[in-house]
């Protein structure tokens, strides 16, 4: 029998979290489930089989993370309001990444706010983006910097949508993975670097510790104040990275990865991590066909685009490094001239 | 010395409400003041004499309840980020119940939510608009549709700013002040009916209950779930009606004014009220020269207009009736059948 994750109810964080095969899920009200084509092609029908309700509409959105806009939102919102769904109607996101953040921000705003349900289909979204209720769209100045807190009344991830996932699109989960054990947990590490993730078993444990990691960090924080702000290891490089290259060349846990490295450079350059200890990420990453690289061609330039990203309060950059394998240091106290110094090891000569 | 009303700070609720002249305010962050150019013509000077921050911009929007949309948040959202406002930056609303709602949104959705401060110019927003949090804007299936629950950091009423208002936007402000007394206090009511609202202490007494009523109300209940729903008193008829004229023949207050005397028509149906009780609501109204009949064409039409109102969850209309004056009922429970009958009172014959 798999036990629930259930986060702590003190604050507005109070839903669970099954990972298993999905149940079948019953509603008196209105649903709408968002998906995209892609999504939809191979597992709606699945899906439609175990959704009850008043009534069940599918709302399509085009697949991809440059459609992740406001436009994209407020097509969704009117087709919701064509169909008349009201305050107590319930949203189902049923995709990746994009589709949750998406039909949570949808969710959000849709008459001040109604219910939402996660069933991701990628391991990313599995893992990593939909436990947290962080919602929202990107735009030209950048990646989420329009959005909301919006906490989903439950998350089901079941394993079994990840069948269909691309191999490109396993590994950027399993970048997520890495991330959570290299900040919280040692131990987790370990197991990473022997475990199989082909092997059903294995890959539910290694999901399990995942979520448990980011429900405990997101149940302490969920207004990113303090501690929530280490889940953005890797990701205050990886926004730059991801700008700079239109969000088309990577997708967001291969930008993460990189961003890891870069992080991790900074933290051998302060005397944080050890040579081998970023060695063994390398190795990680490189088993899983990540990217450990990436050519920046103008460090000042790089250096610039950190003060847009949002964790950037009052001209601070907000660097998350690790302390070790299983520990974390926050700094915003770096020396513009060290950052740069590293960011120069990743240019052209 | 007047005495801030400071709400129950138990929740999320939890902010100073000065009613005086405005003070001097210091803020060690970048600010944005949002208004629009009929408000900044005759007060922007003013304000941006008491206003001292690390940098402060002013961005205009066209005035009017018809700019009141997604896209006129988004262009705000794009010169925040023109000018790198980051977490720690914050907004001034400066001017009436549309600069309110799209100042308090853009302030929810940059970067997934930033301070921001109300400084409310028209007596509509001085006594309503500016206290509870709820932020958004209209589309073209309603008002506030689109929208989120975003609480002011402080609300600043200066009745100063009244000066300049037109008549028929004071009134306006008046008919909610008039809604708030027949909701819930009788003696406020009382003092409406004998009072002189264009001398200062007297208007600034008849604002301060009107608000101390409504922070109150939103103290008990920030999301509407049960008798912030009271607050709506007029409202459900006066939506469709704002609808069915595009916004444009009558003021949100005006449009209420309508709506109440519809609510109590229906409430003297319902034998709630009397005829004489609703005669003294009407006669207030008509003082202040406020609209009391608006012709409906369709009945049918009208009643099924109100299905799309964001109160009416699950396919039910609650409606808010006075149960004599300063008491209320909140009724789900009408037959269509009687709704109707009232709303032919306002037909053509």
């Amino acid at each position: 029998m798999i036990v629930p994750i259930t986060l702590d109810c003190s604050a507005t964080l109070c839903y669970d979290i099954m990972i298993d095969t999905l149940p079948k899920l019953t509603f008196d009200t209105k649903v709408a489930i968002i998906t995209n084509p892609t999504v939809a092609a191979y597992h709606l029908d699945a899906l439609l089989l175990r959704v009850g309700a008043k009534r069940v509409e599918v709302i399509e959105v085009p697949d991809g993370e440059s459609y992740k806009t406001l436009r994209t939102v407020e097509s969704v919102l009117d087709q919701l309001f064509e169909r008349q769904f009201d305050r107590k109607s319930l949203l189902i996101a049923f995709g990746g990444g994009v589709i949750g953040d998406m039909t949570g921000f949808a969710a959000a705003l849709y008459q001040r706010g109604i219910d939402f349900i996660q069933i991701p289909t990628t391991l990313l979204s599995q893992v990593d983006a939909s436990v947290g209720g962080k919602t929202g769209v990107n735009n030209r100045y950048g990646k989420n910097l329009i959005g909301a807190f919006h906490q989903p009344r439950a998350v089901y991830i079941d394993p079994a949508f990840l069948r269909t996932l691309p191999r490109r699109e396993f590994a950027a989960g399993v970048a997520e993975m890495i991330k959570m054990a290299v900040m919280f947990d040692a131990t987790y590490f370990d197991f990473l670097e022997s475990a199989d993730l082909d092997d059903t078993y294995t890959l539910k444990e290694a999901i399990r510790r995942s979520v448990e990691l980011k429900a405990e960090v997101v149940s302490q924080d969920e207004r990113e104040a303090g501690i929530r702000a280490v889940l953005n290891y890797g990701h205050t490089f990886a926004h730059v990275i991801e700008n700079e290259t239109q969000y088309t060349t990577y997708l967001h846990g291969e930008a993460v990865a990189i961003g890891m490295v870069m992080a991790n450079a900074l933290a051998v350059r302060l005397g944080l991590l050890s040579v081998s200890e970023a060695q063994r990420v390398v190795d990680l990453l490189v088993r899983y066909a990540l990217p450990v690289t990436y050519l920046i061609n103008d460090a000042n330039d790089f250096y610039t685009h950190f003060f847009l990203d949002k964790k950037s309060a009052n001209d601070k950059i907000k660097f998350i490094l690790p302390q070790g394998i299983g520990n974390y240091q926050v700094r915003d106290d770096l020396d513009a001239s060290v950052v740069m110094s590293v960011l120069m090891q990743f240019g052209d000569d």
